[in-house]
């Protein structure tokens, strides 16, 4: 490629700090060697993940872990409180939507399987914001704000309670609403309706590392 | 919460498959009892993850063992060919947007990676697009076209070669893109300039398990 | 500051040898500036560790390197034969019992690693001083030999061997007490009990680079 | 070994964490496979270790690092504070002088560097006991008071200036005192009057990455 002037803001890009780049030595010289053919395989082949992942960005939640499951087998997006907004093809970005479509027309996922969690800070702020305690995520610049919106519905439909139990009310109802979106999709419900698709909601308690799952006969959520 | 009425779309959503059941209840009974004790510390005192990575949706890219990372250690975004849209705080939902904001302004992150790979679908999509090869792509309802648009300007800039050697400069372009629109987000500028955040790029080599840097000096990859 | 007379003992010291001056300033111009951001974070946001680690004083014995870990990751106490005393609060100096102290009670860390190693000096030395082949470890005024006191009730437990498989089952035996001593502190105990804590015995093969760990079970080390 | 029975506080020990294996498993395949015969080399002739640090548990604070240093080259001790307390050979159990007997009169160290740093909860704590704040830190059952009893005479020699200007001054004092508390051992003094050591006090700022070192000259400290 070319060399950029000095005063291009790229000259910020730094090196990988290196305790990292040890770290990547050792996988490199362990996992990785002992799975080579693996690893080539993927490559020549491309991947065939069986399901889609939708979760929250939170660095407590690690599905692949949860799971027991090593590369090739989820398709894996990951954004602030594991949210879908409705269908709608205006020509923008969708980030969310590209990799929904991705996944059911490209890859042919047979599991869509949307997983929220416990003490989630974009739900909180949501409840926050809902409850007319965070006027700043109500402004218009505010991209955290206006991705929460998605989340909206789901706070005026909480029941009573305390604060702690409406926010995990709206942690379960941020799934649901998920869910309730990607039914929107005219690819997503075609491919239930074949059945070729199924979908999933969870919800995982990250104290207690309780999975609960989304129970649509009882509109709720019980443990696994 | 209530009951669904039994036309409900949302009465497809099905359990859990059980092979899944029973790898959680392995994990419960290992890796959680294992760090039951970080867990609960980890819901009590909220997350303080040191960087935040973008990467990939696809499910060959699992950056937490690459790294070595555990949960806690990591906030994670995932997409689409590890994209970052330009700043336009216009109101509408921006994922990605939104997760950078949340990450470097709520969480302060110290290190903000962005992380490419060998084979990349959507950056294939992308550049088939871009050759005229892909007119399904260029639909205003294809979400997954619309969202490599991010990615235009870096086909325009692409050098001589075979396809392939083309489409792997487009992966290593995903990431510089994503890099140089990071940049133009108002908080990120001022985060690096006050030195309290580090932007770094990085490609992976699926099949042999490489990482390259990106260097700013020379405007190119080099293995790590 | 003021200014010391001239015979003060403290004009002893000296400064820093220049190698070590120019090491420093080579860190500072590449690992510091690398990850800048995060030493601010650090600074600012105090410590968060998620583990302690007690291990030797010996120069052979790296924590951070064999587990790939950085600055603010362990609390890392260090002392001869890493051994934990007997829960004691009688008012006196207590480096080791301060030190656990502060990692429970205040950082609330989740794991106490106890790390021994092969070739220990000081365990050699409470060998020798208990095979009454080294009276001067004996003498009341004999710091290492008080401070070994504390590996005493291992050494009455050691089976048949040659002095040097039981020189290494002492070695084993100081994490052993260690980890038992440690049960004695009241605040230790009601952490695990809690399920905030849990604690792990290691041994390390400085020569092999082997890494054993306590298995409570069988009361013996397993390579990991 | 033998069995332990099932009511045993030690059934309390647990595995080592997976995510630490894995790094343990690649540092083995890396820098130990680069490096053993060195490390061979130090498992039989024994470590001779240049110098001692005497640096705090914090786990911001990595003496090899920004030393560049390897396995071999530094004797640490590392306790609340980095504090060295009177000599006092009373025949209880003494840590830390028994940590600077050893390196002196049985590794001959030549270097003895105590090092402080910015942040210092330990201090920070000692500050907050001798200003009536911390009533706790008082009783006799504080494993951290005690220790931080050390420090005490630091206090009453601080000179005016903000609550954050003292604590600060009072972090430098901890490593003067600890020099000055190191003279009173007889062994180490006769080995510097024997031009056999040297000691060294510096102090380290976490966020700016500074070292300043200990002039006595002046009794100051200034950046290296």
């Amino acid at each position: 490629m070319g060399q950029r002037p000095k005063d291009d803001p790229m000259q910020h890009a730094r090196p990988l700090p290196s305790y990292l780049v040890n770290r990547y030595r050792g996988w490199k010289a362990t996992v990785y060697a002992e799975n080579s053919g693996w690893y080539h395989r993927l490559a020549e082949a491309g991947q065939q993940p069986r399901s889609m992942v939708i979760s929250c960005c939170d660095s407590r939640v690690h599905v692949t872990s949860i799971f027991g499951a090593d590369q090739g087998e989820f398709f894996i997006h990951r954004n602030i409180a594991n949210l879908v907004p409705p269908f709608n093809p205006d020509g923008h970005h969708h980030g969310t939507s590209a990799a929904v479509e991705y996944a059911i027309t490209g890859l042919k996922v047979a599991h869509l399987i949307v997983l929220g969690h416990s003490g989630c800070g974009g739900v909180e702020g949501c409840y926050n914001m809902c409850s007319g305690k965070a006027p700043e995520l109500e402004e218009a610049s505010s991209f955290v704000g206006r991705w929460m919106d998605i989340l909206r519905p789901g706070f005026a439909a909480l029941e009573d309670g305390t604060d702690e139990e409406r926010k995990r009310q709206l942690e379960k109802r941020s799934v649901v609403i998920s869910l309730e979106n990607l039914m929107t999709f005219p690819f997503v419900k075609s491919a239930i309706e074949a059945d070729r698709l199924s979908i999933h909601g969870l919800w995982n308690d990250i104290g207690e590392g309780v999975l609960e799952g989304y129970d649509p006969a009882s509109d709720s959520f019980r443990p696994l």
